[in-house]
């Protein structure tokens, strides 16, 4: 038997950092309607204060502080109504002792007035008088310049991958164009001679091609763009032919499929055959997802990669998660954040792969009432099948990771588990 | 002063339910290579078992398991070789006593045989023998009918939002063109004499529109179809006459701005003029979000619902978060899961508000090594700004209930945090 060398997760870190550490990423300009899911390459800074001028926060009557300290309901005070402030006009009254004037929300603070009161405290005696019967703090009420944020401050920097939440941020520093990182073009292609489409009905002996779908479906989640997918037949100079048409297009090339010794052989002979340095990886040292097998190429106009994941879909999909995914997000999307990842406690033994990273799926459900603080907790449950199976990921909320070298995990320990969407 | 009818939550889900619940959701169909994100409007079940062969799941020799029973390296079995299986090719030989046949990962298991044996444990002695020296358990290495699935077991069911992960048992299931709830489309108004566009640096008394930016990056994360948006003056005929037009083109009409008293009045009625029944909520026993007005309207061909938003970002993100969000996933994408939500340990105090439901957001971190199990799980600290405030939206990680009536929360509690994105 050839012996199989295998890469730990650490050493093919330092193969992909060897040749695209120095890799410049490209760039692109996006709408702020379009930014959403996109990875920034550009830092964002605020380019003025918010509110950059004082705005009130209620609908009522702009007043001296002072003017009002002490009254009450059987002790009002009665200010002088000079007017009423118009949105998005900028107000040339001036409020001086014993004056106030009418503020809507939004509206800016006149000059002179240092505290708003809300109609619900104020009673109008008349075209040019009010009376107020709560008192008002200085500031009440009121927006100052740069309390939402000051000219200058930094909301998020490159790499930052943009979600709902940040759009109204992004508008209010002015970003209606944003430099964003150009998505990784990828293609897909599946060899088999046991494949068919999902849409036909497996003969026998066939299986439908899952691997293609599953593996597209999570680059595009990751803001990858999979520009096409194909099953293509173990044939060694169509699958060549294939993958070489693939490169010139795209920035990587992921082969699914071939998952028994003599299509990983044959995986190897046509990524070896493609260029320089070729073939960098031959085996990775984690379970699910020893056959993985990564090209580099070097001798083309841009870098490009060529990976031959594993045959078992859920191998596939670790491998792609765990390394493709994360590769892809750095040195593609300058992105190179932790996954998240929430806290559960595991309900059974888990033991360490020997001499491999292990992953393993886990069930989410929570705790019932036992072992104080935990009673509310996640309890993460492992989702045993055999490697082929594919029904059990759909059941998977994520995945817990064993370390190279770690004693495996105990039934009722507190592990990290990695969501998987 | 006008006093504001406000309604309890669960009493706005009612009203939706009086006109909704009776509202046939539209459907399309789309391809699996376009459903991620999508809510399904059909159930999935298995359309056969899998796998449908029996298969081996290593590269190897496919035996009677008996044949194997007590071999040890000093004691191998001597077993005759029929050959090798096809991948994807049904296979006809069969493995009597005393024989076997090479099948890769993936092949087809040869009739008679019941167990395979890793080639790893085999030495090949000529053309048509090998000798194996490691017993093999029945059914070692090898996948049975249905051992992944068996038809017709059910995966998903209508309403459940497809992600990444479920891809690849569509496509197991054959499911290439996938019955999804259409999508809601939604117009985005904004009104405001003192708005402009992000792309421009704003005058004096000026803001930049954050609220329809972040409301619409907001409905299509959820899977809405946001048509457009537009600023338009606040003049009476002007908007009553783009939120008509707007009404004509979409199933919901968002109206976002207008958060004085005297633009509340005016959006009101302007709403009110649309139709029947017209308005049923003047305004929400909710904080932040109280003054948010919602239009119902049963004259028009299909139902229409025109909402009007607070002017406050924040408060105009949590309404569409909690009730605008919640109301299209339940009628327009038949989807009523709760929404994610985590536990963690509250930082400090927070009072209930009085007759109404408030939310807070807070930012999550790692709890350091304290109080047993806690010493590795989250910590929610409360985001406090004024409510006109946006920084703070981005910098939450997401926000607590503390619902109408309660006696809030204390420092030190376990709470759960609806995760925003």
């Amino acid at each position: 038997m050839k012996l199989l060398q295998v890469d730990s997760i650490q050493s093919v870190e330092g193969k992909f950092a060897k040749y695209f550490a120095s890799m410049e990423k490209k760039q692109e300009e996006v709408g702020l309607r379009q930014v959403c899911g996109r990875y920034l390459a550009e830092d964002i800074f605020a380019d003025m204060d918010a509110p950059s001028f004082r705005r009130s926060v209620v609908d009522g009557y702009a007043v001296r502080a002072a003017d009002t300290f002490g009254v009450s309901e059987s002790m009002p005070v009665f200010l002088e109504s000079l007017g009423s402030i118009q949105m998005g006009q900028a107000s040339t009254l001036f409020i001086g002792p014993g004056q106030t004037a009418y503020v809507p929300t939004g509206g800016m603070i006149p000059e002179g007035a240092d505290a708003m009161v809300m109609v619900e405290h104020i009673d109008r005696l008349g075209e040019n008088m009010v009376s107020i019967n709560r008192p008002a703090a200085p500031n009440a009420h009121i927006m100052n310049i740069g309390d939402d944020f000051h000219v200058g401050e930094q909301f998020f920097s490159k790499g930052h991958r943009v979600t709902a939440k940040d759009i109204g941020l992004l508008a209010a520093c002015g970003k209606a164009q944003i430099a964003v990182y150009r998505k990784p073009k990828l293609l897909v292609i599946s060899t088999g001679d046991e494949l068919v489409e999902p849409d036909t009905k497996p003969g026998p002996c066939q299986i439908r091609d899952i691997n293609a779908y599953a593996i597209s479906a999570y680059a595009e989640a990751l803001g990858a763009e999979v520009l096409d997918l194909a099953i293509i037949p173990d044939e060694v100079d169509a699958y060549r032919e294939a993958t070489m048409k693939a490169m010139e297009k795209c920035d990587m090339v992921i082969l699914s499929g071939g998952s028994s010794a003599g299509n990983k052989d044959f995986t190897a002979q046509v990524v070896g055959s493609l260029g320089k340095p070729g073939v960098v990886t031959h085996g990775l040292a984690i379970r699910p997802g020893k056959p993985t097998i990564i090209g580099i190429f070097t001798d083309r106009e841009e870098l490009k990669t060529v990976i031959g994941l594993p045959g078992h879909p859920l191998s596939s999909i670790m491998v792609f998660d765990v390394v493709v995914g994360t590769f892809l997000r750095k040195y593609y999307l300058g992105n190179e954040e932790d996954p998240r990842a929430i806290h559960a406690k595991i309900t059974e033994n888990i033991h360490a792969g020997e001499g491999r990273t292990s992953y393993q799926l886990v069930n989410l459900s929570r705790g019932e009432g036992v072992e104080g603080h935990w009673e509310r907790g996640w309890l993460a449950e492992p989702i045993r099948g055999k490697s082929g199976a594919i029904a059990q990921l759909a059941r998977a909320h994520g995945y817990v990771t064993i370390p190279q070298g770690s004693e495996g995990l105990r039934a009722g320990e507190t592990v990290e588990v990695t969501l998987i969407e």
